[in-house]
């Protein structure tokens, strides 16, 4: 009898200890959460890194300014350290406005919205023409083989399926089209590649987005168009029309550039060796603001700067960190792993917000079951601010090397409905981002590096 | 021994059954999803509600044209019967364009983005000119009293409060100084009203939107300002500074005129008798396209009728309703519920979406505890299109009265973060409105009224 009454009174007094925290959780997560949604800064933040840098594609000036102001944000939001990690990114350059036509059956000229994908090469001042062979599938373009490809510019016109609720998987079996597509037909003998658009509806604006060269084989090169152009082009060809395109981009690969991932540093008070990260994008593609990809991720990290710090001290050390280079080369998170492994740096947690700042949804987990069945713990903390799930899954191209070095990792999950239409495109802009949902995701990536930083991983 | 055995083959087959009509379940609601998401229809009809037939406020001549419009649509959506539902709403006109300014301390005269409040009272030509006191609660007003108030005119600046991560919790709450307010300043003695517009971010367009009258006090003419207008006029008065508005506007409450709810039947199989409604509402304010409120719910009804019928016959009789005069009356729903009492109907299930046609959440359930339970072992089905919470909570405005006659009631709970962006502004256009998250909407209301007619509630 004493031995279950004392069991039962040390459960209780553990329920108590667990519910008393969790209280504790909540009232401090209410506490961020309520800072965030009147004093947040991250769409202020956002309107300045949109309006007054603009876009900022590694190596070019815009980078460096983006650079220079992220800075003096991180300081005004608290950082007891700012400093500049520097790297050598690759400076393309999109050259003169792209311009490109198609012509069927010898007829009028139909003038396309198009844009060169970023790292093609150009087609010189002359531009090329050629024969258009459409594909939907890499198997197409196999079965058709180097005979019929030979001295043609490719149209993949692979659709982002729609039937998919996860836009990013769309993107992902699609997307295969522009990064790997130039290099596959240039395998067969192409001249030159036009990729569909990677949007999720139709629309008359070019995406667009990285190509992959490999050196085995000649860089051909390679432009988008819009979906509508897309639609148009192939119905042309359906009818079986004798379809030549011409089209004319002046872009070139410079020397590598210097430049710099930027980090805001709060040293942690009791465990300062452990280090979280916490980070987006600064660079963005030359056509738009970057609003959305990653202006977003930027600001709402040096957002979770700013609230842990007001919110008191924390035991580890958090690092806000705006990597440099993630659309065309991935050097500023290359630079960041390496860093960290030359200082033998101990990293417990990397947290990437690349999904745009939409209306947060959860957060997909990449660690061991064991941290996953302890984050999941926590769901009942996210579920008033809109998090549902807490899952298994990748976190992000920045933070992501960083699983070399033990570190356990996640990535923001806003709603992705809107997402492929603006990216990468001319209407990535600041009027597209919603004051609202950009700090609901920053709330929550404080919550939970508020979490981590209590418990540990 | 046998009766165990006997008891888990039992059990087996059961499992067996009831796994294989959650698989059959989710076969077809799959078939559903992607019916909607390559065929849907609801982004293109909304385009015509916004672009060629524009505001439709109740009485008004774009009513009229919504009323032939959706008519038509409904037919075009495989709609069995298509019909009208004669019903009286009141007349509203806004008049000629609002003007007015503040003065403060007699010095020069700032203009202000304002427009009356529906149903309000006109000024007369000469509009109404008064000192300003502001009040943030009706304690605050009640506390000044009639010796304060007479004669004056009274500011409601009711903040939305921001930390409520439901938006339409903060608008339920300040919301009252729109609905109610008018009256109570004027049983004070008040002479005008200006009310803080209900937006969730600072922005420099009135909100306009329904105010209530009660006979017993007059009838004072009543304003929306902008959010910006309204934190400026506060600045204002928090110097203590006099402050004197002006105000005109020229509305007019006419005399009740006809109009109709339309709605369009598919005839059950099995059950015709027992009825299934799902609807928005067809009239909206006068500023603007109506697009998010309630454009959205409206095309997504039809949009439910047509994807059901594509996809065979149902057991019950399904009603996609465009009900009239939600906005400054409620007529159109009155109707509805009369029309269902005097012709005897038995009314099964109502799904209403009025919250906008953004990313769907969950639903709202307002049925008995037995129903949510049941309907809550479809959750599994939900999910993979979105819907993560189906839980007890209001229905809508429209379908709400049929819980007279025992019907099991639900709204769809779309994210809400930027409604009160373009909330009963001239901002709520057709461009806010992005089609996959209208049309993952219709899928998943779709998807429920399948369920609820293939096993009743």
């Amino acid at each position: 009898m004493m031995n279950k009454k004392f069991v039962s009174t040390v459960l209780g007094v553990l329920c108590a200890v667990v519910s008393m925290a969790q209280r504790e959780d909540s009232i401090a997560i209410r506490k961020i959460a309520n800072d965030v949604l009147i004093n947040g800064q991250a769409y202020e933040n956002l309107r300045y890194l949109c309006k007054k840098v603009g876009p900022r594609l590694s190596g070019s000036a815009g980078a460096q300014k983006a650079v220079d102001a992220t800075a003096r944000m991180l300081k005004e939001a608290g950082a007891d350290t700012v400093y500049l990690q520097p790297c050598m990114v690759p400076h393309w350059v999109r050259g003169e406005k792209e311009i490109g036509y198609i012509q069927v059956a010898g007829g009028a000229k139909y003038t396309l919205n198009l844009c060169a994908l970023g790292n093609s090469e150009g087609t010189g001042k002359k531009g090329i023409s050629a024969s258009v062979i459409e594909v939907t599938s890499f198997a197409e373009l196999e079965q058709l083989g180097k005979a019929v490809i030979k001295g043609k510019i490719v149209f993949f016109n692979f659709e982002m399926n729609p039937t998919y609720i996860t836009t990013f998987s769309a993107y992902g079996e699609s997307g295969r089209s522009r990064t790997t597509g130039p290099t596959i037909a240039a395998s067969y003998g192409a001249i030159g590649v036009m990729v569909r658009s990677l949007a999720s509806n139709p629309d008359d604006f070019p995406h667009t987005g990285v190509t992959i060269y490999n050196d085995s084989f000649p860089k051909i090169p390679a432009v988008a168009i819009s979906t509508n152009n897309a639609i148009w082009l192939s119905k042309q060809l359906m009818k079986k029309m004798q379809v030549t395109a011409y089209f004319r981009n002046t872009s070139t690969m410079l020397p590598d550039a210097p430049s710099f991932n930027v980090v805001g540093e709060i040293r942690g008070s009791e465990l300062p060796g452990e280090i979280i990260t916490v980070g987006g994008h600064l660079d963005s593609w030359d056509l738009a603001e970057g609003a959305q990809d990653d202006g977003a991720g930027c600001v709402q990290s040096i957002e979770v700067l700013r609230v842990l710090k007001a919110n008191g001290a924390t035991k580890r050390t958090i690092r806000a960190v705006m990597f440099m280079n993630e659309e065309n080369g991935g050097r500023g998170a290359a630079k960041y792993l390496g860093l960290a492994k030359l200082n033998n740096e101990k990293h417990v947690f990397g947290l990437e917000s690349d999904a745009g700042g939409f209306t947060p949804r959860g957060f997909s987990l990449e660690m061991r079951a064991d941290q996953i069945e302890k984050v999941q713990q926590w769901q009942d903390l996210f579920y008033p601010y809109g998090v549902y799930f807490l899952k298994a899954g990748g976190s992000g191209a920045d933070v992501g090397p960083l699983r070399a070095i033990g570190a356990a990792l996640s990535g923001l999950s806003p709603d992705g409905q809107r997402y492929f239409d603006i990216h990468h495109a001319a209407t990535d802009v600041f009027e597209n981002v919603s004051r609202r949902e950009l700090h609901l995701g920053a709330l929550n990536m404080a919550a939970f590096i508020y979490l981590v930083d209590k418990y540990g991983l």
